[in-house]
């Protein structure tokens, strides 16, 4: 859990800035936060947020429940996008280019691997993909114990090598079933709450989709998070919960993105509660589960700009409010500093 | 009027793109606009979005209406504010820093003027401040068609000197009351409808300025924008209202920040409608009248973050978001560049 002993501090700067009273909303939000985290074990509240080395970590991998056709593309996909992550042509490339935010690309068990000795991509294999959730367990314990270290290093790695910001995102065919699964399961509300369409499905997908992932949850019968990760997956999710808690561990504050990352998150934040700390939400999807598990998280998403695309798209769009948040806490004058009547 | 022969083009490039059709929602639709906006006169659509040079132009004016208690600050504070923009000491500095846009500050008649050989502060006082609009015509005709000219060729200026981008902010104590006495007048609107508390006023302080800006509205007597204009004031308002004619003259984008800057919008789209086809608007305000003047304009703002300051922190904190749509329209690949399965 944050130490709070700055808290008085940090508000008390933030509100002698020469702006009305609370004038900034979320931005001041942000700022606060962000120098809540960036000040544990110093001996005064930070007065420089730092922001140097954003980076987005992108987890791939497949599942089993795909062959039962929940999405509207095949798992060759995912192969195909890690390709275009690789080359620097997808949604989270532009995104990442637009805002000076590195990424990374790992391979957490995707059906198709990818032959690469790109230097920002790491392949952390669970196994080829997922068992089919509605039917048996998505993994083994071992899988998802595997799962969750290796994530959790990862992210360790890239914060000791400098990242002071971190985000994640995903790519695998059908996670969103295997996203609503684990929501459902962990949270009680029913499969139908917590399904959405993906990025677009019929109305009789979206019914086997509702189907599938009840099935699955009946079959799960607990909402202990080791066991409901296991069983239903998938490897990219278990990574990044990892992913979370390395964060949380090191202090570093974490973006979340859409529905699938925030359902890792949830998981996160249910293993080690002092992952909820470090989390900022970037953007309310209109994912139907989404809404959910952002009000399990008490989240108040920065953007929402009708993203429905996932591979961290939203957190790299947020980053800019960071950014200006950082910069209006660290430079903006006060009223004393500008001579300006309070 | 936009030309619109390139706009299946121009969706066909976005449909192109490696990602489910429409999945990132307002991101493809800033950026639709944008590459329409930059096609214009050209022989084919644009394939790369330029937003090289933003800029925000912040217009500073005092009004008559404040001596009657109408804000929580005197009109002192509108003369110490731009000594804080040209100081880079208030929160549109910080966030003009955050995101690379140049700042401009302008002083259309501030009571008390700012001794300052500073480069990017212009002086074109329409007078010392405008009269209390609850009483007299807060300018003369003369006054709103100097500043509707000014407006106009200052941002024409800076569009020739390179700016692909604009941005107005403004400054001016009591504006809030101006703005929604505008609003009220050209919308037919009850005054109720379009006063807010600006930066935070009491109760006793609201219901007065809700009578005032009704005494104003009812000595007005029209919807004609430039008769409005010269009946409700203010000076900053007519020149951002003809810094808004000249951007659509030369086709350039305007981002649009909050209510005041937006009822300078609105009465520059009813002056010349094309200027709504340049318009991308930044930010949905909490203030009364915003809402009502967004919907009269047909507007989607982008964000939502709560802000209530005005100086054009909203459109500098959604500039990020037209630099991610470029560079999602300019290089993200195709289905077929990328060799994803469609």
């Amino acid at each position: 859990m944050l130490d709070r002993q700055f808290s008085a501090d940090i508000q008390s700067r933030i509100d002698q800035k020469t702006k009305p009273l609370g004038s900034l909303g979320q931005i001041e939000d942000i700022a606060f936060q962000l120098a809540l985290i960036q000040s544990q074990n110093k001996d005064t509240a930070v007065t420089n947020i730092k922001i140097d080395k954003p980076m987005a970590i992108v987890f791939a991998g497949d599942h089993g429940i795909a062959d039962a056709g929940v999405s509207i593309a095949p798992s060759e996909v995912t192969q195909q996008m890690v390709v275009n992550f690789l080359n620097g042509g997808a949604a989270i490339n532009c995104f990442c280019r637009a805002n000076n935010i590195e990424i990374k690309v790992v391979d957490t068990g995707i059906l198709f691997p990818v032959e690469s000795d790109h230097p920002d991509y790491f392949i952390q294999r669970l196994g080829d993909r997922t068992a089919n959730f509605a039917e048996q367990p998505a993994m083994t314990t071992e899988q998802m114990e595997k799962g969750l270290e290796l994530g959790q290093r990862f992210v360790e790695t890239m914060i000791d090598d400098g990242a002071d910001l971190v985000m994640f995102g995903e790519m695998g065919i059908a996670n969103t079933s295997s996203a609503a699964a684990i929501v459902s399961a962990l949270s009680g509300e029913p499969a139908d709450a917590c399904v959405g369409r993906g990025t677009g499905i019929s109305d009789e997908q979206y019914n086997k989709k509702v189907s599938l992932v009840a099935t699955g949850v009946e079959r799960c019968q607990t909402s202990e998070p080791y066991k409901v990760l296991t069983e239903l997956g998938g490897f990219e999710i278990v990574q990044m919960v990892g992913a979370f808690i390395g964060a949380a561990k090191r202090g570093v504050p974490v973006l979340v993105d859409g529905f699938i990352v925030s359902a890792a998150a949830y998981a996160a934040s249910l293993i080690d509660p002092s992952c909820k700390d470090v989390m900022i939400f970037a953007h309310q999807s209109h994912e139907a589960g989404h809404k959910l598990v952002l009000s399990k998280l008490d989240a108040n998403p920065i953007l929402d700009l009708g993203l429905r695309l996932g591979e961290g798209t939203g957190a790299a769009l947020a980053v800019p409010m960071l950014k200006a948040a950082a910069e209006f806490y660290n430079t903006m004058a006060s009223f004393a500093e500008a001579g300006v009547t309070v």
